[in-house]
């Protein structure tokens, strides 16, 4: 099935207690299509202004990235991020935040994407989500993140955004605060109550939570000591994950387990290197080894 | 095989967003003994006070608990702790703390006790703990909690504590501590360079790691909605791994595995209510019931 993904794109600065790097590619949708062309092509709307540096556009040119819905904006200047992560790096700090062109008028859905089967919205402001969103003809599986800053300033059309979604990707602070419940299998169930058919609860470093009307599955993250970045690492998860079920057309809880292993992989490389180093060159292969890992850690006799 | 536990009997006042108890009974040893006797029965050593309540007493008699190893000291006071918990519980925060008899002379254990194969030695001062262990002939597993009090102040004393056992349960904050590694998989592999052959680090509600020289597995915590005290919790697991260990003799990583499981569920039946009315009540088919849903949770094909 065909993938769609909107999100930001974006320059990044980023210091870990492993090193820093200085002005390169990021943004949400980005990290997200590198991770779900591991399983099936994507569709790539999104925008930036007219500093988006050549080199840029460059590392996203591939066979399996259309990018006919890539707008360069004239008079506008790219979404930016400088962020610092410290101790167990579980939280980013962001330092600086430029919105830019994310805070102008949503991209449009070119014609030639209007037909897509699976849609993921990447974070951005959720009346432009529901924008994005009514472009696109008859969707056979709408899904979207959001971060802290809509739920505590836009809530209400964010409500409105969850109405209009099968399922949401969300971390765990932002679930709490969202449902106002501390207790991860509540909130999931509490966002079920607001319209998606399934939520998924990121939890970084311990894995990620799936919540449907089925019950509760839980994956650990894969165990790692190589944690250089967690830049990326949720939206690499949502890639890997909505890439793995646009590639084999199947949404029901059973798929959407399976989904699950993919997406904690897709993070799990993502989180190895800076920036997107590690997300681009990794193999189909040493995912599909990685991912047989996990299962089998899962899998006890 | 036989199993030997020593450590806390205690006087517990709790308070928790979901109610608060007083004055009832609480310790390390008391939790790890209900949650074993589900697999093996259990030889029981400690020291109380002569205020201990001659009712607690009663609860802690059981055809599967030989309380020959419970001394009874003239002139000293049992120990007490006064916790509280807030927001998602994942802290106890100590309100008041008494060591009282703790902090006296370390229990003899008994002559009849002295040929125990499996010995679980709770969180208490690390050269009581060695003391303890040098009276059992023979063992065949010993494995030890500890906690940040002694991680700070009696650092030496437990680094030869962790020479002397097979193995260590500890939990992720004191991992970190130990070892200086915010990494938890580098911390289980930091711990095994002091010299036990495995640990286990227990993330309450993200469940807990397993790290021995042939890898790393992780389990999630059982996920419910329905927790009400997490006082115990770290002392049930440890109960339900060793008890289900000594039940079946065999100490591979196979076998840590699947104990990993039990300890998993004995956890997530005690902080369903206050204090031990959960983990004295539960039936073994409660607990069959919960870990085939648990590893049915883990099994994705």
């Amino acid at each position: 099935m065909s993938l769609l993904v909107t999100g930001s794109i974006g320059i990044d600065n980023v210091i870990t207690p492993h090193g820093q790097v200085e002005e390169v590619l990021g943004g949400s949708s980005v990290y997200f299509s590198f991770a779900a062309t591991q399983y099936t092509p994507v569709r790539f709307v999104g925008v930036v202004g007219e500093d988006f540096p050549p080199a840029f556009r460059d590392l996203l040119v591939s066979p399996e990235i259309d990018l006919s819905g890539l707008e360069v904006r004239k008079g506008s200047k790219t979404f930016r991020w400088s962020g610092k992560y410290v101790g167990d790096m579980a939280q980013a700090e962001t330092v600086d935040i430029e919105l830019n062109v994310l805070a102008e008028a949503a991209p449009k859905v070119p014609a030639a994407f209007t037909d897509s089967d699976v849609v993921f919205l990447a974070n951005t402001h959720p009346t432009l989500q529901r924008e994005m969103l009514a472009q696109v003809a008859a969707p056979k599986l709408t899904v979207c993140d959001t971060i802290d800053l809509w739920i505590n300033n836009e809530r209400a059309s964010l409500i409105e955004t969850l109405k209009a979604v099968n399922g949401v990707i969300i971390n765990d602070a932002e679930a709490r605060m969202l449902t106002g419940s501390s207790n991860l299998v509540t909130a999931g169930k509490g966002i079920l109550e607001l319209g998606p058919n399934f939520t998924v609860i990121k939890k970084g470093e311990h894995g990620a939570l799936l919540v449907t009307t089925d019950g509760v599955t839980v994956v650990p993250a894969y165990p790692t000591e190589n944690v250089k970045d967690p830049t990326g690492a949720g939206d690499s998860f949502a890639g890997g994950m909505l890439g793995y079920l646009a590639a084999g057309g199947r949404f029901d809880t059973a798929s959407l387990r399976r989904a699950l292993v993919r997406g904690t992989v897709s993070a799990s490389f993502a989180i190895e290197d800076f920036s997107l180093r590690r997300v681009m060159n990794v193999t189909r292969e040493e995912i599909d080894v990685r991912v047989a890992e996990l299962l089998d850690m899962l899998r006890i006799e």
